[in-house]
């Protein structure tokens, strides 16, 4: 199975990302995954910094995410740095005691080279399940990544991150807050699985913003569920996902100590952006693409049932194997929307492919006409929307098909 | 795409089944699917009978489904006999007012013509979603239907309502209830789509039984939760899934009016039998399945849990892909489990593919042998045993792999 660069890769490549005042990453091949890639990275946020994070809700979760969302839960020692530790090609999940002591011999070694306490410190890991992750793979490099700490380091930073994605994922942003300007850059990895390997979204956050834990804590959280959270390759949920974002708070302003600041709806609004952006590039990314798929449910009741509907149409295997054969296949759409669990009045929805209307008021709509939705169908971004007539909130679910390529990447591919 | 018989098609054949007093059937070619299969059956059963149902939890069922599960709840006329009509080719769903007038015909023309009451006729229909089906393709055919009712004719009923099902489906038993010997028939069709259309599972179960309708209704109700639940080809659900049992009441014994009746007990145990062994046929014909996939899930803290993991592995891409590249992939298995919702204890699970033991207490087993387990991956029939540890509960679901011939089926293949 060739790595082939997905035909969604950003034509432009990786934006070229500004320094960010008090951060500085690093990144080496430590021999973890196969092959010559960077597969390890070290991330260091100046004293005085503010971390928050969000991480997966499975209950098979890794060794790595338990460390890290309890330490997130302690109150971090502002006179010192924060470090994150961050591979790929072994995601420590499964690995009982031995897991655990990799995470706490990983977090003191860190902790000491950056002089920092352990609770500055957290850990992120993403590749195969249940395979021992040995401590010194990770520990013997502390030194010589702590050596080579760049300011501006990010693309490699993502290409570390990175296990079976076929391109480093990142997205920047500046805004103004007041008279200052502040800055936000993004790097993510996603799902793709060459090797059959649980794949895994990492996300890293940065930025100068000056803001309050709790106040950064409650944006993201907020953001994620309309960013990440509206995502699907395959409905599969990892073991690993891990989002942190590091606030160095070196911007020159006023910390941001409330919600209701302007400041900070401003900031909840570009980072939402910026969340979504990358969400996006990870879905580009998602194995066996052909189409990029944008699932529009409006005319909901509540955010909650536009979404469960969203997200039904959006991991629907039949669904997604009519859109791989460019199939204007609604009546699929229709079954999905009655799997959701939402309560619906059949006769009050419209579907469309595109700009195009295929059922309206609960059967196939009169204008319908199969030659024009199919060759709608041959575009590489397909928009499907529903209507439910219900009310007035909405959503949207980003996906890709399903196609023999998914299986390949997933059947064909021994261990 | 060839509608090659699935290798777990049952070696000896269609059930030879016996005749049950009070049931005769009836199938023709009603052209509504296409080509020259059967696809329109009559059913009828005496004066006296008892029917009972279960349906599809979809909320965008189809106008058959909407009637016949509205009808139920009506007391039948037992002076007069009971209709089930049933089509396949098209599923008559969001149809709108064309699809209910279609259904209210058909009902009022077969209660003519068997000379009953609407309330005691019964519609199911499978096939395309969102295409009108003229009411006229069914009643033409009715009196045709009447005059051609057979009692032995079970095997051209389970023709008549297959769509894309390579066998037709059957199972059969006979069980003594104190001094009498009653007889169970029950066909069904699944899960196989090679036009691109929703399928459905329609199941059927006749008998001479004498027992109360709620009596029944309570107990195929217990059997489907161990039975057509404990079922998942791609999880997505049909909005018309249907499943009617009938008893004629023909067999010399006092009626069951009772759940407490030992005979009622006994009558379970069978029809719970009976309905797995069919659930099974229907996922043997699943599409795509090269590997038929047993989920036991032991040592949960209740039912509830047991079954959310288990459908939860069963449903997992991964976990299907990984089975169908025939890649002992337990590290996918433990990121079902995770994803399951269910509050587990990492280190109290161990998962078994078949005798082997791939993971135990939270970790690789010490045991494990890669090329053994490799080795029996490649059987057609494989059990996936997990045991977590935490109670006595266990349950089993039944599933398929998924394969490039599913893809192929459900994506090559254009409407």
């Amino acid at each position: 199975m060739e790595n082939k660069i997905s035909k969604f890769a950003p034509s432009d490549g990786f934006p070229k990302m500004p320094i960010i005042d008090g951060i500085e990453l690093s990144s080496v091949n430590g021999k973890i995954s196969k092959g010559a890639k960077l597969d390890l990275l070290l991330i260091k946020a100046s004293k005085n910094s503010t971390i928050t994070g969000l991480f997966t809700k499975s209950k098979t979760c890794s060794a790595p995410v338990d460390w890290s969302k309890k330490n997130l839960k302690k109150l971090q020692n502002t006179e010192k740095p924060i470090g994150i530790v961050v591979n790929s090609g072994n995601a420590n999940v499964f690995t009982g005691s031995i897991g655990e002591n990799t995470v706490n011999q990983t977090v003191l070694s860190v902790a000491q080279q950056l002089d920092t306490s352990a609770k500055n410190i957290f850990v992120a890991s993403t590749g195969v399940i249940g395979e021992v992750l040995p401590a010194e793979k990770i520990t013997s490099q502390i030194s010589s990544l702590e050596k080579t700490l760049k300011e501006n380091a990010f693309l490699s930073a993502a290409e570390a991150i990175m296990t079976t994605d076929t391109y480093p994922k990142g997205v920047c942003t500046t805004l103004s807050l007041g008279d200052t300007t502040i800055k936000i850059n993004g790097i993510a990895k996603g799902s793709g699985m060459i090797a059959p390997n649980m794949a895994t979204m990492l996300v890293f956050i940065f930025s100068d913003v000056s803001i309050e834990k709790d106040i950064l804590q409650k944006i993201i959280a907020r953001c994620n569920d309309i960013s990440f959270n509206c995502i699907t390759v395959d409905s599969d949920t990892s073991t690993s996902d891990s989002l942190f974002m590091i606030a160095t708070g070196k911007a020159k302003m006023n910390k941001i100590e409330s919600l209701k600041d302007p400041r900070a709806i401003k900031l909840e609004k570009h980072l939402a952006g910026l969340m979504l952006e990358l969400a996006k590039l990870v879905i580009k990314d998602g194995e066996g693409i052909t189409k990029f798929i944008e699932i529009i449910v409006k005319g909901a009741k509540s955010q909650k049932n536009a979404y469960k509907v969203a997200k039904s149409v959006a991991e629907s295997p039949l669904v997604k194997t009519a859109i791989a054969g460019e199939d204007p296949n609604w009546g699929r759409v229709v079954m999905a929307i009655g799997k959701s669990g939402v309560k619906i009045a059949k006769k009050k929805i419209s579907i469309f492919f595109g700009k195009h209307e295929v059922a309206s008021n609960g059967s196939i709509s009169k204008n319908y006409n199969e030659l024009t939705v199919s060759k709608y169908m041959k575009n590489n971004s397909l928009i499907i929307s529903i209507d439910l007539g219900q009310g007035e909130r909405r959503t949207s679910v980003y996906t890709c098909d399903l196609t023999h390529d998914y299986i390949s990447i997933n059947a064909d591919y021994k261990s």
